[in-house]
């Protein structure tokens, strides 16, 4: 837990109040000693939300909590703990999520299908909620329209930095603002590092729009991002529109794709924010020193692409090159050979730093090595694949795979 | 390369002659230096052939021409190096092939297509096939019925221990003998670890008869064994049946799936040495210090069973806790949920070395840990997971991964 803070971090922005939305942190003492680990956050009437949640068969009981809310479209408040993930936990896991939200509910007035819940931390063992409810009423004193980085702070588990991002939209003439935390050191490692997203906008969208502007932005954000493959139990992003800013009305059916309709900029900072946030996480990728960039081109479908991508995203002998500064291209060959996509070995063109080492099936004689080297040792790299064979292009994020990620995984349960 | 040997070697079994093969091994000096790179087998006239190679779809040059040579169903001779894969050299590596092809049918006086090639090492780098072509002679001058071990270990890469095994089956009332070696550390890790394996017979066996039986049994061994996820370009299994033998004659139609047919019992004792080599492989995985066999039962298919084991086998965070000694199951957890396959988180049981720790959605109260504790400190692990579904299961075997493995490829190239 006390990895030092990532080379790849990024100081936390500034973050102005967002109206509709007052946050609170504390100890309930779950799990950790000595730090918050529990947030609220305390919704204006008549928000609306959307979510998405993990693909993982064996969702936690938060996952399951929050699906069935989300069908009311509306939320007054989101509380989150950090150290247990109420995952794998049966009964006494929807006895935990059905009491935390009754006692918020009952704090706030409001029906407990208001209340959205999250969870990270380990699986498999029975969350004290008793110690989450007694936490409630210190949380509800503490709401502060100012507690953005203590709530940023509350919900992490191996993170080794608060990660946070805000952005100024136009809906007609209007601004808005949307404001996101989100926490994961690994998108994808359930036991301490689960990925959760909560983005805050005081725009007034309904959520249907919502919903649909967000299933874009994380398809382009987070489901492109990669630390080791392993798709948590507890993945979730939430979006509340709090309503409280005057901008036009926005009509039914403006969402997603809203290219020149009253969304289109909101949609685009939504994207742009959720962006920043998922590549935060991979900053914090467990035992990340490098935060690698893949763009794949001339693939036969943008779906052909992503899966190539995210195959050599997610190859252990890619990533473990990159921890040693070796632009290793035969493993980049290798790992978009076993994406199972359509592939020509003799077409396939991999470049790194902006210099082509390999194409049309083989190494570009005397390609200038130096530059490559030199990118290698940074601390943000690039690497291109063109595929020669279509228009299909798409781009994933990865980190490199060291000695850290073997020390946080191998003994932290101990 | 000069890694110790893995704790979980097996020493090499007695080796007899097999007759209709002579071996030698020799250094070519390809890449390494003061060890033998490069080994040759000669079969007797009228041998049969049978191969399966890796689906990757950016294959090595050696593996286009097998899968040209074997559309003939007849070898005569296999040369192998290690230290260089020929893979990525476009037209210099099927040159390289040609040549090596050629200049061993001359010495051997048979076509060319009846010489099989295999290559394991470095991707991207042009083969220096005058090397190997050079060393041919001597190779053919020093051919031997005993040298099994030496042909063991000349195609090792960063194998720590040569690998081999072999099997007496009954044909009819007669004994013929199957003997195969094998090499990779990763049977999928590309660089220096590609998986070779060399298996043969003196049986009298149709190539169609000896390619159904090849297909079950890797199906049933190597393709159930994982290092690291990263499938090689160079996977290559070639099995050869030199038909000196004398037992009752196959007749067509007689191959695998033999249930009391006439190769029965040989394909039982192929799958055994298969499974054997197959797990010899992962013995030697990159860093490995345990060795894991997943069992999966009550999922709705064998094929939705095996994914289930492969999910877990592959897991970085499972793998990563087994080296820590942590029987974490809420990894397990994870693990199956991300497979996509059907699973219900209410009705699965994991289980660690005959322990149910986890059972119908929750952990089982009161479960004796110390069994389990003593079980992950052992060099051999077993993982049982039952979805509770249906009737399908399935096996996988894997290794755990330590800080080994990052060692082996963070820095191997430079």
């Amino acid at each position: 837990m006390a990895s030092p803070v990532s080379p790849l971090a990024v100081p936390l922005p500034e973050l102005p109040p967002l109206a509709g939305v007052r946050l609170a942190a504390a100890e309930a003492g779950i799990r950790y000693k000595g730090r918050t680990d529990v947030v609220m956050a305390e919704l204006a009437p008549g928000t609306t939300v959307a979510g998405v949640f993990t693909s993982n068969k064996c969702p936690g009981a938060p996952i399951d909590w929050c699906r069935a809310a989300l069908k009311g479209g509306k939320a007054r408040a989101v509380v989150v703990n950090a150290g247990n993930a109420n995952v794998f936990t049966g009964k006494a896991g929807q006895q935990a999520c059905t009491a935390t939200a009754a006692a918020t509910a009952k704090l706030l007035g409001c029906p407990a299908k208001q209340v959205f819940l999250a969870s990270t931390g380990v699986i498999g063992e029975v969350m004290p909620h008793e110690k989450l409810v007694a936490a409630l009423p210190g949380l509800q004193g503490g709401l502060s329209a100012t507690s953005w980085e203590a709530a940023a702070r509350g919900i992490m588990t191996t993170d080794t930095f608060p990660k946070a991002s805000t952005r100024v939209a136009r809906i007609g003439d209007s601004e808005v603002r949307i404001t996101g935390i989100a926490k994961g050191s690994g998108m994808i490692a359930p036991d301490m590092a689960t990925m959760l997203c909560f983005v805050f906008t005081d725009a007034k969208i309904p959520a249907d729009a919502l919903q649909a502007m967000l299933r874009t932005g994380v398809e382009a954000s987070f489901n492109r991002t990669t630390v080791d493959s392993d798709t948590s139990t507890s993945d979730t992003v939430l979006l509340f529109a709090t309503g409280q800013a005057k901008h036009p009305r926005v009509p039914p059916g403006d969402g997603a794709n809203a290219r020149g309709r009253l969304l289109a900029d909101f949609a685009a900072k939504l994207n742009e924010l959720l962006l920043d946030l998922a590549l935060q996480v991979i900053r914090d990728g467990e035992g990340a020193r490098k935060l690698v960039r893949i763009d794949v081109t001339g693939a036969v479908t943008a779906r052909s692409a992503k899966r190539v991508a995210m195959a050599v995203a997610n190859s252990p002998l890619v990533k473990t090159a990159i921890a040693g500064e070796d632009a290793n291209w035969g493993r980049i060959v290798m790992a978009v050979g076993k994406a199972g996509e359509p592939a020509d070995r003799d077409k396939l063109s991999i470049g790194v730093g902006g210099v082509w080492m390999a194409k049309d099936g083989a190494v570009v004689p005397g390609y200038d090595e130096a530059p490559v080297v030199a990118h290698m040792k940074g601390l943000e790299l690039e690497i291109a694949i063109d595929l020669g064979l279509g228009r299909g292009k798409a781009t994933a994020w990865t980190c490199d795979l060291t000695h850290g990620y073997i020390d946080i995984n191998g003994s932290y349960r101990s």
